[in-house]
């Protein structure tokens, strides 16, 4: 067993920049993780000119250099095993959980970086992040503000959480055994048993967009283990292929 | 006794920017000011065009607009009990105490704002505090980073310690009972045993300005109270005058 480097321990810590518009703001997210120590940015689907300005500017980091782009969040947390989003809340009805920056919640995340990769999400800097994002999330993060100013800038959002989740230790005394799936495996399911919803006239046509959210919820509220995954797909393919043959009688 | 908003935990707080030049980041600390509920910025000699741009800027907050300038650190830290000097240190060597961001220094800055004004500088984009800025403070606080990547963004740095400082709880039981001098009153007694040095002949001509940092600095490790500060001055200001006639002799 050899020890990990200090600037290694968030090596698993994924920042997902979804819908980001400002490079400036693109950079300052890159900036902080290099400070602290997260080296993987994704950015799902972001305004193109702001992306190549922010790779271009004279003293980009190789954070920057190195980000991968996504046409979804589903692809772009596929291979995590805890997917957290950020949010300043205001008046929405959240389906997730919610934890405040500070209680635990960095301490959660560095527990779940010793079995898997971990996607921590912001969202674009004028809406955030949407219920469709969220829907992709085990739970959402909140920065605790003054209640008159709650909406934070993206880069210092990310400073402030990076800060916070290099600071923490991991909650726990021993390393969780059973292998958590990734949000990509989750997904996997998730689509095979939409389908057989859908086949099965469960899910109503028109209705898909919200029952896609639904299913993906409660199998993230499953925590599933990567073994299990495997059983359910299984199971639910097979019932998918049923289905197909049914409906072609 | 009533009970203080949540607002007004951090309203004692003052942040300095020493010479900042980049008007976005001046936006950028005011901004985190607003969300962390601290509402006193100072600029000490801040670029002018620079200050002028982050003001008029479209939504300039409440805390932008009442900022006030100064043209040296000794006038804009004049009503602090406690100043603290933000710095990524490098290989300087430094003679006030350091503490790390996290480690009670936040718990140190809520008890000290109980009894009087912290203020807290963060130097210009390039260059940081100097060794004279320094020498203007109790004690130092850096944020702890990836030894490779020390150099955080200034918007970044002012958005991670006023969190970190708003999460915080005061350290120790009990309220101080003595009231500790303010920085401008010590600079009094520095000025006064300063010219009482020259005139003596401790001090000589060229020397002037280690000199002073040195005797500012002894001052701020002496944590004097308000009461001591006025028999204190009241000594050196008899010596001086006694000196001055000496060298009318």
């Amino acid at each position: 067993m050899t020890c990990l480097p200090a600037s290694s321990e968030l090596d698993g810590l994924v920042v997902v920049l979804v819908r980001p518009r400002n490079p400036l703001n693109i950079g300052a997210a890159a900036r902080a993780m290099s400070n602290f120590g997260a080296q993987r940015l994704r950015l799902v689907n972001p305004y193109a000119v702001a992306f190549r300005e922010a790779r271009s500017a004279v003293g980009a980091s190789a954070v920057l250099k190195q980000a991968e782009e996504f046409k979804t969040v589903a692809e772009a947390v596929a291979d995590c095993t805890l997917v957290v989003g950020t949010t300043a809340v205001r008046n929405r009805v959240l389906q997730q959980p919610l934890r405040r920056l500070g209680d635990q919640s960095g301490g959660e995340i560095r527990t779940a970086l010793r079995v898997g990769s971990v996607a921590l999400l912001f969202g674009s800097e004028k809406i955030g992040l949407t219920n469709d994002d969220f829907s992709h999330c085990h739970w959402l993060l909140t920065i605790p503000t003054r209640a008159e100013h709650i909406s934070i800038n993206l880069g210092q959002a990310v400073a402030v959480c990076l800060y916070e989740i290099a600071g923490s230790e991991p909650t726990g005394t021993a390393v969780e055994k059973v292998h958590p799936a990734t949000a990509g495996e989750i997904e996997q399911i998730g689509e095979a048993l939409l389908e057989s919803l859908h086949k099965s006239g469960y899910v109503k046509p028109g209705n898909d967009a919200v029952s896609g959210k639904k299913v993906r919820s409660l199998l993230l509220r499953l925590r599933l283990s990567s073994m299990d995954v495997k059983v359910l797909l299984g199971m639910v393919r097979q019932i998918v292929w049923k289905l197909r043959q049914t409906r072609s009688d």
